[in-house]
């Protein structure tokens, strides 16, 4: 096990209606000049903003609407709200929504209280300060709600890019899992999906020795395995719902991933994808992962043996262990394929030709070196290759 | 899955050597005069002390020093360390020891505070401040390093008592895996034994629609029972130390335990055993907590019947799932056994004729209704008694 620091001061607020109480928490964590930050019509339809704004008023709490936000949000709109931030004298952030919503949120905190521009924290800068978020979730997918992390997309260049801090973990998050019933079957599923990669990023490491963080993976990935069918098939059924939206949470605070070298190469592969034909993060997600499974499972058959086994209950071929590491990795894009999830470029409506543009694209400035395989840009032009034509 | 509130916001410093780091953190946290609290000889012949108070010189602050504090820590030294804070203007507490240094840490910071008398915090009482507290861990056992809860034992009539709010969360708390090493292999027992009780007791629950928090619980006994005999064969075994002791933390700031009922009942009829032998709290908690599986499992065979085959991979009998049940049952008391605990009075130096005693104790102030199973004083006389007469 290397050494960490665990840091994760969000205050978690779950359970149903909890959203009404979500003026109580920005008064506690400071906030009295609210800026609302949101997608689109749902949250408006819903009566979910009504609520919000009913329980601002009743704790004295002004507010001011940011609205429109995206998937794969981008940074023209983070912009505009830094200046309703500067021009109102805003000291609080309210982000109601899912990943995208927190994301641009925490990209607008950052911005307010900084001279300069708030891409500097995306492209490698740290920022040391910034205005408190709150969050009303309403999608289980990002595991935003309780990380110190943000992903915006930047209109110029169309480049997808990250930052992290712990100035811009949410001071509190309501998770509410009645706020997802009304999700359609293929956004839970991509939310499902994300949730088992940020599982993945973190499971397949070099670092020996790191049991625990193994096992609580492997919790998380087995409840999402059962839970995720049980939701699609019953969009009502709060409790799996309801253990959906914990474990989303678990999977990206980083509980299960410290101590451990981590990969987060298939994300930054996906974000490719999601930035050139802005599909679902979850569904680019589902076309990749198991293709960089393909690609890299050689490298530790036994770490795909584990997973094999005690996530996916696949007997050990001892004979072959080969045999077992590569089932596991159809079992998981079965699963995928189960829950509605595209599993090759076609169903993604991704198209083979594209693949130099999207390598172009990741040379720019998603190259990483380490994590699980160093991959070249050979590489990474191999695993799209693999996924364009992967099959069940 | 209930509704809940999660906070946990102390930062945690894991790895080796990291103590050196301890005065930085108290200053991060506000610290300036700070109240080292320890118990005897080993922080002091193991040279740790002595690195603590560089750090803390190094980084300009000073300190007072309170040592003595013995297991089942006493309300004593509690009033002792409160007047030293209001005689020196102490404005943080560093616990540099186990959960006992700790909890007679968060006693003092609560009281330190406060007008009236500390107990009044274990009676029932929720205090709302308390002066911040940061540890360095040197026994990987009560959790009470990430967590908000504190038990203290008053003199007067022996009562073992609890107390728990968010005033007493550490803001720091320094894990070094190696500081464990030195443990004699009989205490590095008692620990694992605690920790899995902690997670027991979250486990066996009313609530249904769980799996998440199900499988978490899962998650850390498995880890326990991988890394405790290897910690035991292998004292200096740094990563085996290090599972366990991040094990330890997650078993009890209650990731593993939100959104459903707990039980607890098996703690409180322990804390009467060490209150009354001064026994190691995992000792006793080895003895009771078998005998308490065994006296409830009837209750709900399937939630056992999962424990067995999940977590010590027995064998699911369909035609009989009793004696899945017991089997999960005599298998964990087996490998109590096998790490050197013991499984009945005998074992632990209790002798029944003192159950009467034990009886009358606890109705005095911890019996409590509900958890998993309601138990009468009866059915607690009749737990005593399974634990009296244990074998393998």
């Amino acid at each position: 096990m290397t050494d960490f620091n665990f840091y994760s001061p969000t205050e978690f607020v779950f359970g149903k209606d909890r959203e009404t109480e979500c003026g109580k928490y920005v008064v506690k964590y400071g906030g009295s000049k609210v800026l609302i930050v949101y997608g689109g019509g749902s949250a408006v339809r819903s009566g979910l903003l009504d609520k919000v704004k009913t329980s601002l008023t009743e704790n004295g709490v002004t507010f001011d609407e940011l609205s429109g936000v995206k998937p794969n949000p981008r940074d023209d709109l983070v912009y505009k709200g830094i200046d309703i931030c500067k021009d109102k004298g805003i000291d609080f952030i309210l982000a109601v929504g899912g990943g995208s919503v927190i994301d641009t949120s925490k990209a607008i905190a950052m911005g307010a209280v900084y001279d300069g521009d708030f891409w500097d924290f995306f492209s490698g800068k740290t920022a040391e300060k910034a205005l408190p978020v709150g969050t009303v979730l309403t999608i289980a997918a990002a595991g935003s709600e309780g990380s110190g992390d943000a992903v915006i997309t930047k209109i110029d260049g169309m480049l997808k890019r990250g930052s992290g801090c712990d100035a811009i973990r949410p001071r509190f998050s309501v998770l509410d899992p009645a706020l997802t019933q009304t999700l359609p079957a293929y956004q839970t599923a991509c939310g499902a999906t994300d949730i088992m990669a940020h599982v993945f990023e973190r499971y397949f490491t070099n670092t020996k020795e790191v049991e625990i963080t193994d096992r609580l993976c492997e919790a998380v990935l087995m409840t999402m395995i059962k839970e995720t069918p049980r939701a699609i098939a019953d969009p009502d059924n709060y409790d799996a719902r309801a253990n959906i939206m914990w474990a989303g949470m678990v999977a990206h605070n980083n509980i299960v991933g410290v101590g451990r070298e981590q990969d987060w190469n298939s994300h930054n592969i996906e974000h490719e994808l999601s930035a050139l034909y802005d599909c679902a993060h979850g569904a680019g997600l589902a076309v990749v992962m198991p293709a960089w499974m393909e690609f890299v499972y050689k490298h530790d058959v036994m770490r795909f043996c584990q997973m094999a086994t005690r996530v996916f209950g696949v007997k050990m071929d001892f004979a072959d262990p080969d045999t077992t590491a590569r089932e596991g990795i159809r079992r998981f894009r079965a699963f995928l394929h189960s829950i509605g999830m595209p599993i090759n470029f076609a169903e993604l409506r991704a198209d083979v030709k594209d693949i130099p543009v999207l390598l172009d694209q990741i040379s720019k400035g998603a190259m990483r070196n380490g994590g699980f395989v160093t991959l070249s840009l050979d590489d990474i032009g191999e695993i799209y290759r693999i996924a364009a034509r992967a099959e069940l």
